[in-house]
């Protein structure tokens, strides 16, 4: 454990920034290091270059007949700032009262640099297959991970691909996310006059965007949450008793949550508890809006200009491309006349659902149950990875999302963490889900 | 009249942006610019300190038992931006096809001066004794003028106000604006979460701000423009048939009037044309709005706070302080639960009717006659003039409405201007009114 540390603290002094270009060179020297790590452990490993920063491929092949697992991480880190509310620097991996505090330990060298120690812990006992696809441009949206995935779907085969970039949904407690909401944003641009006009003079007589904006707005969602674009909701699996159960289990508390977000009422669709809404109902946010004056005082002005961007939350079976094109549809059949509305799509994404009776997940549960010595818990993420919908149908293989981060890891943060402890049990559970999948899988 | 011009572009070139305290100094300068133009043509001047910018006096007692004219105007201006919609430079006023471009060509520094060229050119013929108010807060809602016209309402005691600070009904059309509309102007901000929030985590279990709004603003005005604030409608003085057959007569068609807004449709009430809206009826216009991401591309953010600015304009009888209690009242019951929202009132004012029969009405009328060779046409206004209610009220004095802009000015938006014949007119009609008032007043 201690080798693997030292280790992990090289990875985490090399401040790799994707955002950065004052850091390609950095990025450049963390896939470097980590190809020549996976090298000494005993795989096949390259730098393959992509438009951006390369991704590092490596493969060990024990036995072409045996199962094999593909791990995904990513070796590239969030920027540092504001580096003055670092307590010590980001890119000088310190340890405190059990935490190791660095850029990147969380999120994702500390939580994929598991797999590789547990791999070179296994030796020449490593029963299975495993390849690793580590890229560097997660933290600007992995422009360049799908395109790679396409092309070497083949080489990529697996029968499980594990991912650790998530949070247990507690300390100490073994967690499975088995679920992500996917993704389709769209933005509105609503022109009614040709330009701003007196409010005075021209009140009563000329098209007011702000207004058919909030008329719009008010006709995507009621004050229930109950969103209103028709066929909406026909595709959203309904929540299993079991789920439900499941998840009335988890040590969550409702006026909790509210106290630690700052609100007095957590509103939303009726029926459905907190947990239920945030991981497996489909929502709809504007996540913004404009129009007329913002500034201090007042303006007497008729805005000729509107818009507002808006988000939609999907869950299984929902389909973007469908959401999208019923949500357009609607749009147009509800912007006001007099109006120009002009829609576009921004960037989507499919919803996931891995299988909890699939043989990795089983193997997995066993593994991290083994290693905490406490049952698994099987939970859903509000959030969405494109990259986990992508492997899945690519690949055909489940993806096992076995997270060891906490939720105040400081993810994206100053004083990014990770628990030492969780490290231990991340290399610990990975070790034991390598042993026992080829016995899953049968 | 080549004299008056240049006097004019001397004070169009000082930028006395009332709104903006980096032009505090400018705003002085105009005002002080005024003092000493009116004291070279034989005016008593004074720059009376108010809490916020001066208000400039001036008079010329030409006989005590003369009648008395008191001039209204304003020498500070809207805000110029965007600036870089501008052709030529807005505080460098350039004559163009016969129109003078610059920011307060038409509001209110091209107009109230032709009061002032009127007077030097009728010298020592002036038959009525007259008194300037110019104030340098117009524009942000005249805080000081009140206090300073009820406190010194002995010494502004008059027989006719004048105020040119209103359009002409159509080019060559010589216009006298018999009522105005009022003003309520109110901000409401929403607050949700005590930070922004991920969409994708939280998304359905935290309140939306920018939703709040919508819903709200849905619940202020219908889709028909009818507003939906209970008692609203109570105190609004029905048209007559006589307004509505005199305003048929007005050159006037709805639809070169939605092409000169460069609109399809012209929205609003039902049953009442688009002069009908604008003139005598009340409206509902968000003058803007605000809330989480306005940048490009997409954020996935729940924002933490979003508000909105909106006015009504008022009609006879209406009394803006009621419609504030109304609205607010309305407001705080509408206000979704899970919010904190907090209503602001911004400056509000009472709208005015003007008896088309008082005696300097009807001088007003002859003379404007006079100038352009036209019937005058007897017309209101959408906008608000709050202090015309007050001179009203505190002085006891009918105020004659006649104003010498265009429809085209482009108040409150790049490239102001105003025709030069309008101001050759108004100088005109301005030395008529002087001479004829007195056998009016009879």
């Amino acid at each position: 454990m201690k080798r693997h540390l030292d280790d992990l603290f090289e990875l985490l002094s090399i401040p790799s920034v994707s955002a950065d270009p004052a850091h390609k060179a950095d990025v450049q020297r963390a896939a470097e290091w980590l190809k020549a790590k996976l090298e000494a452990i005993g795989f096949a490993a390259e730098m393959v270059p992509t438009d951006g920063h390369p991704i590092v491929y490596a493969e060990r092949i024990v036995d072409p007949k045996a199962p094999t697992v593909l791990v995904y991480g990513h070796y590239d880190v969030q920027p540092p700032d504001p580096l003055e509310l670092w307590e010590t620097p980001p890119f000088e991996p310190t340890v405190r009262d059990g935490k190791l505090y660095a850029r990147g330990a969380s999120d994702d060298k500390g939580q994929f640099y598991a797999h590789i120690a547990a791999v070179s812990d296994l030796g020449a006992d490593l029963p299975v297959n495993v390849k690793f696809v580590i890229e560097g441009e997660e933290e600007i949206g992995s422009p360049n991970l799908v395109p790679f995935v396409r092309a070497h779907a083949a080489r990529l085969a697996a029968d499980a691909v594990v991912i650790s970039d998530s949070p247990m949904f507690a300390p100490g407690l073994p967690t499975l996310t088995y679920a992500l909401r996917g993704l389709a944003y769209l933005e509105v641009q609503i022109e009614g006059a040709a330009r701003d006009m007196h409010s005075g003079a021209y009140g009563g007589a000329v098209p007011n965007p702000v207004h058919a904006a909030a008329w719009m707005i008010a006709k995507l969602k009621d004050e229930d949450g109950r969103i209103l674009i028709p066929g909406f909701y026909d595709k959203v699996r309904p929540l299993s008793q079991g789920e439900r159960l499941m998840w009335r289990e988890l040590p969550f508390d409702e006026a909790e949550f509210a106290r630690s977000v700052g609100v007095e009422a957590t509103p939303g669709e009726p029926g459905y508890s907190v947990l239920e809404r945030r991981w497996a109902r489909p929502t709809l946010d504007v996540n913004g809006i404009w129009g007329g004056y913002q500034g201090e005082g007042a303006k007497t002005v008729i805005p000729a200009r509107a818009g507002f961007k808006f988000s939609m939350r999907l869950v299984p079976d929902q389909d973007p491309e469908e959401v999208y094109a019923m949500t357009e549809r609607y749009l147009q059949e509800i912007a006001p006349e007099g109006y120009r509305v002009r829609i576009l799509r921004h960037h989507g994404g499919r919803p996931v659902l891995v299988l909890i009776d699939s043989p990795p997940m089983q193997a997995a549960a066993r593994a991290l149950e083994a290693a905490w010595g406490r049952k698994t818990v099987f939970t859903r993420e509000g959030g969405s990875i494109p990259i986990v919908a992508e492997f899945q149908d690519l690949l055909g293989a489940p993806v096992v999302m076995m997270g060891f981060g906490l939720n105040d890891d400081n993810l994206h943060a100053p004083n990014e963490k990770l628990d030492l402890v969780n490290f231990e049990k991340a290399v610990e559970a990975s070790r034991n889900f390598l042993r026992i999948l080829p016995e899953h899988l049968g």
